[in-house]
C-alpha cells in the first residue's frame, strides 16, 4: 500500500510513538519476492504444505458437530479453557511445567510481544536484547520508545561478559532495566542455541540486577539434532515471561500464541489483550484444541522435522560447495534459519537488487538490528523450500556475491577465497 | 484470573499507562453470569445458534480444497485481498462507497480501536466521545491516557450544541481535539441512532475544529424498520476513520473486522497492525472470504434480524407491562441493546447482587462513562435470548427494582409509580 499523498495532511495528528515505528524491510520485501520466479531465501515461512488437509477438514467437523454456536462465538479474553490444557502439554515435551492458570492465550505470539511492550515500556526505559534479533520484536518494542541495548552473540548465544557489562554500567547510572529478551533456540535471525550454562549465567544476572526475562521460544520443538536446552521458564518461573506459539509446529495462519507468565504480569496482560482484541478467534482456538486433543501432532511434528532437516542439510551443503572460504555461516541444529556473514565491504542491502535481479532473495541483516549492525550479513531460510530449490537459490546467491568480490578486487580491496579469474568462469 | 499475591512484587516496573487500565465490569460480569440458571441480559453477544452449522462446514471445505496451504499460512498484514471485495460490498449495502486500497483488515474492530488510539493518541490529548459509550472503546482510548470528553446524547443522538461547546471551550484554550468517536447506528449501550441531520452538523464541526471522526458501525446492518441514515464515512471520506466488523452478521468467534480509513492514516496503521500481530488469521479471513462470495449471506442477515426484531419487540413489551411509569427506556429501532434509566436514588450497580440473586443480570450504566455518570442506568441486551427467556428476564428484573423501590419508599424517597401494597404483591 503505498502512500498517495506525498504530504501527509494529518501528520501534525500522530501521536509521538509514530515516529518510532518503522516498516519492516522484511514484510516489504516478501511482497516483492512472492514473483513466482524468484527463489525466496527471504521468509520465515513455514511449510503448511506438509500438512493433509483432511486433517484440517475432520478436525472442523468436530467442533462443528461439538457446539458450532460456540465457535462461531465470542470467547473469553484470557482463550478457550480446554485448549491451554493442549498448550501445557507442548511445553512438556520441552520439560517446561506450566498449569492452565499460568496462560494466557493471544493472537499469535506477535500480539503476546505487543502486550508485553505496552505494559512494561515507558518512554525512555531500557531494554535489551540480542543482536542481531527478531525484527517483529523489536518493531513491537520500539513503538513504545524504549532504549535497546544490544548484546552481541557467539556461536553459544548472548555473551554474558557483555550483558553483564551493560547491566553494571546502566546500574552505576542508576538506571534500571525493564527486561532482557531472548530468542533462546534457533535464534531468528542468526540459528543460534543460547548454551546451557549460559541460561543459568543469564538468569543469575537477572536476579542480581533485578530484571525480567522475556523468553521467545517459538522454535524450541523444532530440533533436528543435539541435546535439547531447558527453558528458561523452567529454571526460574518467578521471572520470566514465556512466549510460545502454534505458528511452527501446527499453523501460522490460526495465529495462536499464548503468555505463560507470574500472575500479577498475566492480570495486567489480560487488559492489555482485553483492550488490544477482545478475545482471540474462538473458532480457530476450538479447531486447534480439537487437533491436539485428536490427532497425532507429534507424529505430525516429526514428519515436518524431516523436512526441515533435509533443507537445512540442503542449505549448508550448498553453502559449503559456493562459498566456503568466501563467506561463513551458522549451522543450527533446528529452526527455520541460517546467518551467513560476507566480506564486510559487501553491503547485503545493496546487493539485494542484484539478487532479484538474478532471481534468488534474501533478508539483508542490518533489518535485526536496532541501531547499526549486519550490514555485510543475511538471513537465509531454508523451511520453505524443497531441498532442490534451496541448493539452485544458493547456487544463484553465490553468483552474485562472487560477482560482487571481481568488482570489489578491481577497486582494490582484499578479496577472500576468490581465485584469479573465477568470476569470468562465473559470468 | 484472580491474582495470587497480595502484593505485586512487579508493581514498580510497569509502564504508566497500565495505572490508566482497567478491567471491564462488563467482562468481569459476563463471567459471573455465565451460569445457566441465570437469565442475563448483560451480554452483547449475537445469537449464533440461527447458523446452520452445515453453512460452516462446506464454506471450510471449499477453503480447502481450493489452497489449504495458504490458509495454514502468515498472510499479509493488510488482509486477504479477496476478502477486502467482500467487505466493499457490505458496506455498499449501507450505500458507503470504498476501495480495497481504502481499507486494512483487523483482528475484530477492537483491534481497530486499539491501533487508531496507538497511532494518535499522546498522553494528555483530547478526544471525544458519546455519554454513555462502548466501554471496550473507551478502554483502548483509556490505556493511551488521553483526556476524555464526554457528549450527552438525546434521542437523536449527541447532542451537536454540546459538541459545539467543548470544541470552543478547548480551542478557546489553545487545545486542539485528535478525534470524535460516534457509534452512529443503534449505539452500544444507548440503542440511540444518530439522525441524518446531526450527521452533517457533526461533520462540519469536526470540518470547523479540524479534528478527525472515527465512526464505528458494528450495527448499521442491524436495522429492523425505518429509514437508513447514511453513513459519516459516505459523507466525508476525507475526514472520516470507519470501523467496520463481520462479527454480527456472520461471526464474532471468527475476529474479522476492517477499517476504511484516508490513506497517509492506513499507512500509519498498518505499521501499528504488523506489530500488534503480523496479520489477521489466514484461516478465518478466507472462510469469511468464501462466505460472503458464495452463501446468501444477505438472507442469513435477514433471518437473524427476523430473530432480533422480535426479541426487541419483547423486551420493549415486557418492560412496558412490567415497569411503565417506573423507569424510562430507548426504542431502538436496530442493534442489541435498550438503555433504561431508574428514579435516580437506585444504584443499579448496588442493585446488581439482588439481580443476580434473582437470577437475573445487566450492566450498570456507571461502566460505560469514562468519569461519572449512568449510575441509575443499565444496558439490557435483546439479541441473545429468546422471546420468552426475554419477558421472564423483565419479569424478574421488574421484581428487583419494585422491591428497591418499596425500600426507597420506606426511606421516604419519593417513589414513581409504585400503588401503595404492590410491593406486598410481588413478593
Amino acid at each position: 500500500m503505498s502512500p498517495r499523498f506525498t504530504l501527509d495532511p494529518f501528520s501534525e495528528k500522530y501521536a509521538h510513538r509514530t515516529s518510532n515505528m518503522l516498516s519492516s524491510e522484511i514484510r516489504d520485501l516478501l511482497a516483492i519476492t512472492a514473483r513466482p520466479d524468484i527463489i525466496s531465501l527471504a521468509g520465515g515461512l513455514p511449510y503448511t504444505q506438509a500438512f493433509d488437509p483432511e486433517i484440517i477438514m475432520r478436525t472442523v467437523r468436530r467442533v462443528l458437530a461439538e457446539d458450532h454456536a460456540a465457535a462461531l462465538q465470542y470467547g473469553p479474553t484470557d482463550g478457550y479453557a480446554p485448549l491451554k490444557h493442549c498448550l501445557i502439554e507442548v511445553m512438556a515435551v520441552e520439560g517446561t511445567p506450566c498449569f492452565p492458570e499460568d496462560i494466557i492465550i493471544t493472537h499469535g505470539a506477535q500480539q503476546g510481544l505487543d502486550i508485553i511492550s505496552k505494559i512494561f515500556i515507558n518512554p525512555g526505559d531500557n531494554i535489551i536484547t540480542e543482536a542481531p534479533s527478531y525484527v517483529g520484536a523489536l518493531n513491537s518494542f520500539l513503538s513504545y520508545q524504549p532504549n535497546i541495548h544490544t548484546i552481541p552473540m557467539d556461536e553459544d548465544g548472548m555473551v554474558l561478559e557483555n550483558l553483564a557489562g551493560v547491566l553494571k554500567g546502566l546500574a552505576a547510572k542508576g538506571e534500571r532495566v525493564k527486561f532482557i529478551y531472548t530468542i533462546p533456540n534457533f535464534q531468528n535471525p542468526a540459528g543460534i542455541t543460547l548454551r546451557s550454562e549460559r541460561r543459568f549465567g543469564l538468569l543469575e544476572l537477572a536476579h542480581e540486577y533485578d530484571c525480567l526475562v522475556v523468553e521467545d521460544n517459538p522454535y524450541g520443538m523444532l530440533r533436528f539434532e543435539g541435546t535439547p536446552c531447558p527453558t528458561l521458564r523452567s529454571l526460574d518461573e518467578s521471572r520470566v515471561i514465556y512466549l510460545g506459539t502454534l505458528s511452527k509446529i501446527f499453523s501460522a495462519g490460526m495465529r495462536i500464541g499464548w503468555i505463560a507468565a507470574p500472575h500479577p504480569i498475566l492480570d495486567k496482560l489480560l487488559l492489555a489483550k482485553q483492550s488490544a482484541d477482545l478475545c482471540t478467534s474462538t473458532f480457530t482456538q476450538m479447531v486447534a484444541h480439537s487437533y491436539f486433543t485428536t490427532e497425532d501432532w507429534r507424529g505430525q511434528v516429526k514428519q515436518l522435522l524431516e523436512h526441515y532437516r533435509g533443507r537445512r542439510d540442503a542449505i549448508l551443503e550448498a553453502l559449503e560447495e559456493h562459498l566456503s572460504g568466501i563467506a561463513e555461516w551458522t549451522r543450527p541444529q533446528g529452526g527455520l534459519f541460517v546467518w551467513a556473514t560476507l566480506p564486510e565491504f559487501i553491503k547485503t542491502s545493496e546487493m539485494l537488487a542484484a539478487a532479484v535481479d538474478a532471481k534468488v532473495a534474501y533478508v539483508p541483516g542490518s533489518g535485526f538490528f536496532p541501531h547499526e549492525g549486519g550490514e555485510c550479513c543475511m538471513r537465509l531460510n531454508f523451511s520453505y523450500s524443497d531441498v532442490e530449490t534451496v541448493h539452485e537459490g544458493i547456487k544463484r546467491l553465490a553468483k552474485v556475491i562472487k560477482r560482487e568480490l571481481s568488482l570489489a578486487r578491481a577497486l582494490g580491496f582484499k578479496v577472500p577465497g576468490l581465485e584469479a579469474g573465477s568470476s569470468h568462469d562465473e559470468q
